[in-house]
């Protein structure tokens, strides 16, 4: 049984939640902070957490807690990642790890001499159909793998502060390029050194300073390519798809708007709402179980054997890094229009 | 916590097992009864049981279990139930509930004589899929229901048993309907009465007494239809497809051959094997996550909380009892080619 | 080169008229028979027809006319048959050939003593993939047919006769089944016999005296058996699929709304309005080439081949009276309750 | 009426023909050029063709030939080319138009001056998924244009030549990047200007100096940016989809593998094969009607209605010559690993 500290009650912290207390759990939030008290209880109430705080030190060093998860904005996993290393408590941080390489260094060094447990929530790598695929690729049913490609696309985030360049760190290149770009690094392999990275991206439709669209390549030194297209501009709701391509094979992996659940409604019988779907009428494609379908579910479930296992995760700090430095040079290609090394 | 003793060490109680512990799990099955000492004893070492027993009721029987789980071939499922009724143990049971009415009828009395909780094993009504689906049709998104269609197709059973009339109690309508005729009852409406149902049947290919395909209609009071379409003599892996239509909507539900994951493999890249596909190169359809996708992780979930919470279940010994009802209309009217009453 | 007199000039009529006009085609409507003037100027304008009429024997006597294609309600198919025995016109007719079987049989003995040649216009044998289908299916690629069916169904018939039961002979089996039963036909050969019929019909939402939805099931004297679903109560467009099930494989074609070819608009971009869907916003999902993908293209070409080469074309008004035998038994059983034979 | 000069009788020569002289059509091949007499007697015997000859110009200067259609290897276009403007024949080109924009050039000068009639045979914007998406896009259906992808995978082509670099004049970028370059070019918009060119390149696995994978990207003037992805190396089939993405809408489109048709067969049925699949059991996708999903319809019924009407048809030489430098651009950034100019 893990007791967590949940740091955050906003959209990735309930989503979190639902996954570490779904179905018949022997794990508990005891303890949650967030930054309004409202919100701090609302939580607590809602997941029943035993203590509620709006001092996040109080919540990580709260001594019933044996796992500290990061559920804030991206400006603030360092901060909360230095705070379980002074405490010395196990660590989950969600995705992207830092805003650059440098602070995810910052980060995988900080707890590596603290010696605390470190997994990095790159929900996707878990999914279900990727733990298939993935299966697939390391048993050789697609020979050697040529190329991965993996695209998240959706209308735009649903908090302010991801639209600030300065708190979020980038645009879609950061939010969802991390995805992406860890997809691909896992089908192509982990020990494959990411080369040098071709990046175009461009603020095509919305009204901020950071990238709302782009389109990656990342050379890696086996001659393997992976590439990444993300944007927060696309119609039609949450666009999550990837594809492998190998000497002896191919996979093509649709997570989110067709995976054999179509409905059509006239919006006549009743208040119908389709989440996150931009209508809530015509045809609509719902997927069965999100928390799980997403990777929650699996990624949890590592994490928390990996700490009372005493092994390493699927997904370290080290491979929030990696996913920082690439994102680094991509970011410094579509500024020089060259390709760009990815400095480890 | 629950602690459960499993009945049957075959396909489907490995099936349960994975479910009932799989990922962050508080249950453990504590007992397991196989008729093989081997079997026994391979399934306690793999599940890590700490006893194990080729004495069913010694199973049921012992001290530290508190809810029995019928994993038997059909023709065991009532003297497991009765034993179950003895003892005085919670129960679930896997599907059919019984060979006829009859049997499941004496079943249901018993259980609610002897006042233990009772759970119909029935996970099609508990894929998220359906429960998605489920949702939106109480909702009204789809307005009165008209029809509800569930086909569950594939090349026919694993075991001996299956084909032995007597042992198995019928052919796929028996094996197959059950679920079909519970998905379509679950969208209809529980409380609407099923009145008579038409059957065709026939033994197309398999050298059988049973049917090995079969296609019923069943009428409800509110002039609702529901269809099912039953085979073991499809070729191309296991189809299992659920459509409603109402008056302001549609609903198509695809849980297995089509369902967002596509691989392509010549073969030549290692000794890849694809599960339950009837063949292992060109184009696949895995699933992502079949003990979730089939709904058996919603399923044990609700029955062990409804335990916990003195609450009845989704699917209750009655359920059963109504979906052998009307699987003996079918039997009937696929011999006297007329609409038959169902007989509650 | 073909002259054709069209009579009708309603939707049929057009969709006939681009078919047979389409691309580079050396046939043309040379006359237009429509009841009101304004119709048939109309029509000869759009197609450049050199002559127009309101009275119909006068297109089907016209001395440049080869070929007279019906394109009438059912009620006055009949009729325009009658015109083209006396004087001795090659005629093919829209389905279904009549509203009975008496009706179409007249048909049959007509056009057969007056030694002209009679194409039945079931454009869906016709349709690319059916005939990909097919040739496969006699290719024996999927062994021995066991079962096939055919799916139709929309939100209901756009002009007033169709749901006046007289003029149009029927609802929605007499109106889609006809297309139905002529594919399962074909699978499963039309050299084997139809046996009998079993059908389920109602009335569930249309105020109206036919039926809106059915469900029928057709032996064969081979064990095959064929399945159609019809109705005029369906929501999400037009749903046009069927299945074959053999001993050695599988078919699935989708017509219409799942082809390869999906689209989402705002609809904020402009006026934009998408054919015989139910809404023009949201996820659409259109037809790329509806007079070839639905058989029409094809059709033609080979009924007119046909009259060139004097042979008999792939349907014939023998065709269509077989169709209406199986209709009249499905009305029949609906009604009994019973398998009725069909009587040919 | 149009009498036709066919140049090459190879594959794309017979799937021309197919396409010309299909269904009910007025057009003829009057005239085959092959280098092998057999080949020409062949072609002619098949097509019914009352000419043969292997010399080209005999061909061309034909009396009867109104238009001359070039189904020749990528090296022999040009020399095709200048003889027709010889003989002051309207010509049509396949696909690329050049090996290089210098040599599209001077084809498109060579035509002008003659002032003959040229056609760029690229069938893929007159595909019907293509056409009909296209006129949505023009409708505003989908607001501004951002971003256009098309997508041409299979593994590899049937002749010699094909994979002689000087021949060809390149590999997969050549062969099937000019079809994405065009498709995606018409989604923006022709008017608009592409600027420069990104390009990744490599031969991954064939033994050739060619590349057999390639992913590139275009910007246009207007800040739209169009996406190619090309392999030799694909398993699985063919792959052609294409992606439009805009401020108000999204477009996908499958034209090959998955249009709504499939098939599984154990092969054991008969001696089934399916064209261009990779394998012949197991799940196959066969195209409903190959020769007017991919276009050939729409475009030879437009191309011949442009010359007996004078009008300019949607695809000319000069979209030849702008593909052909767009390709010349992206083999130059493969090359410098920069962002090159479109040299127009
Ligand atoms: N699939 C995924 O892995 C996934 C999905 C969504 C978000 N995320 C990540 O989760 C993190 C949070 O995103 P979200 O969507 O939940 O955002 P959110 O805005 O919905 O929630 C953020 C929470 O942090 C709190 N917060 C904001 N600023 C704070 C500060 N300065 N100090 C302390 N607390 C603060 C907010 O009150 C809120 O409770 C981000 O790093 C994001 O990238 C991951
Ligand atoms: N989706 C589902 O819900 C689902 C799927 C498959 C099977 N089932 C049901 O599960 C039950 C078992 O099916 P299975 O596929 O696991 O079969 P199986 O043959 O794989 O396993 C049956 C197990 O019962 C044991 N057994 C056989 N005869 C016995 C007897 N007379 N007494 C005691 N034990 C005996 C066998 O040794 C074996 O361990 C059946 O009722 C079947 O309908 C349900
Ligand atoms: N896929 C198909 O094969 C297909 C599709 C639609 C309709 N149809 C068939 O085509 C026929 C016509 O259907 P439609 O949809 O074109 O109908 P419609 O109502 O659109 O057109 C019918 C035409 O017939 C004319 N008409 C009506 N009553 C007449 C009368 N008493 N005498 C002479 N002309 C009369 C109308 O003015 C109109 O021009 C029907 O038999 C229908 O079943 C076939
Ligand atoms: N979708 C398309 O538009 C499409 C598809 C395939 C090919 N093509 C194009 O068509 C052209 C031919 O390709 P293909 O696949 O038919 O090739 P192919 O090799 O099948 O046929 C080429 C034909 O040209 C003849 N030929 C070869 N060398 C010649 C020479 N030196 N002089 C005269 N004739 C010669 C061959 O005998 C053969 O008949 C190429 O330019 C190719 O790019 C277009």
């Amino acid at each position: 049984m893990k007791k967590i500290a949940m740091l955050g009650s906003g959209f990735i912290g309930r989503f979190y939640a639902d996954s570490i207390e779904g179905q018949r759990s022997k794990d508990k939030i005891v303890s949650i902070y967030a930054r309004k008290e409202e919100n701090a209880k609302k939580f607590a109430a809602d997941y029943k957490c035993q203590h509620w705080t709006t001092d996040m030190e109080e919540a990580i060093a709260h001594p019933d807690v044996d796992v500290v998860c990061i559920a804030l904005p991206n400006y603030v996993h360092a901060d909360a990642v230095m705070l379980c290393c002074k405490h010395k408590k196990a660590v989950v941080t969600t995705k992207p790890l830092g805003r650059t390489a440098a602070e995810a260094l910052t980060m995988l060094r900080a707890v590596e001499e603290a010696g605390i447990f470190h997994g990095y929530l790159e929900d996707l790598v878990y999914a279900p159909k990727f733990l298939k695929a993935y299966e697939s690729v390391k048993n050789g049913a697609l020979g050697r793998i040529l190329w991965a490609k993996s695209r998240e696309t959706h209308p735009g985030p649903h908090s302010d502060w991801f639209w600030n360049i300065e708190l979020a760190g980038g645009g879609c290149i950061l939010d969802l390029g991390c995805h992406c770009i860890e997809i691909t690094r896992s089908f192509i392999g982990k020990d494959i050194k990411p080369l040098e990275v071709m990046c175009w991206a461009d603020t095509q439709v919305k009204p901020i300073d950071a990238e709302d669209h782009a389109i990656g390549l990342i050379k890696y030194e086996n001659g393997a390519i992976a590439q990444f297209e993300v944007s927060w501009a696309f119609r039609g709701g949450m666009d999550l798809r990837d594809e492998v391509m190998g000497t002896e094979g191919t996979i093509w992996i649709n997570n989110f708007l067709r995976t054999g659940m179509d409905m059509f409604t006239t919006g006549k019988g009743a208040d119908y709402v389709a989440e996150k779907a931009e209508s809530n009428t015509g045809w609509l494609f719902p997927v069965g179980d999100e928390v799980n379908d997403l990777g929650y579910n699996h990624m949890f479930t590592e994490m928390f054997n990996c700490i009372e296992n005493g092994t390493e995760p699927r997904e370290t700090f080290y491979d929030g890094y990696v996913v920082n430095a690439i994102i680094d040079a991509a970011y410094k290609s579509a500024k020089t229009k060259q390709w760009e090394p990815v400095q480890l």
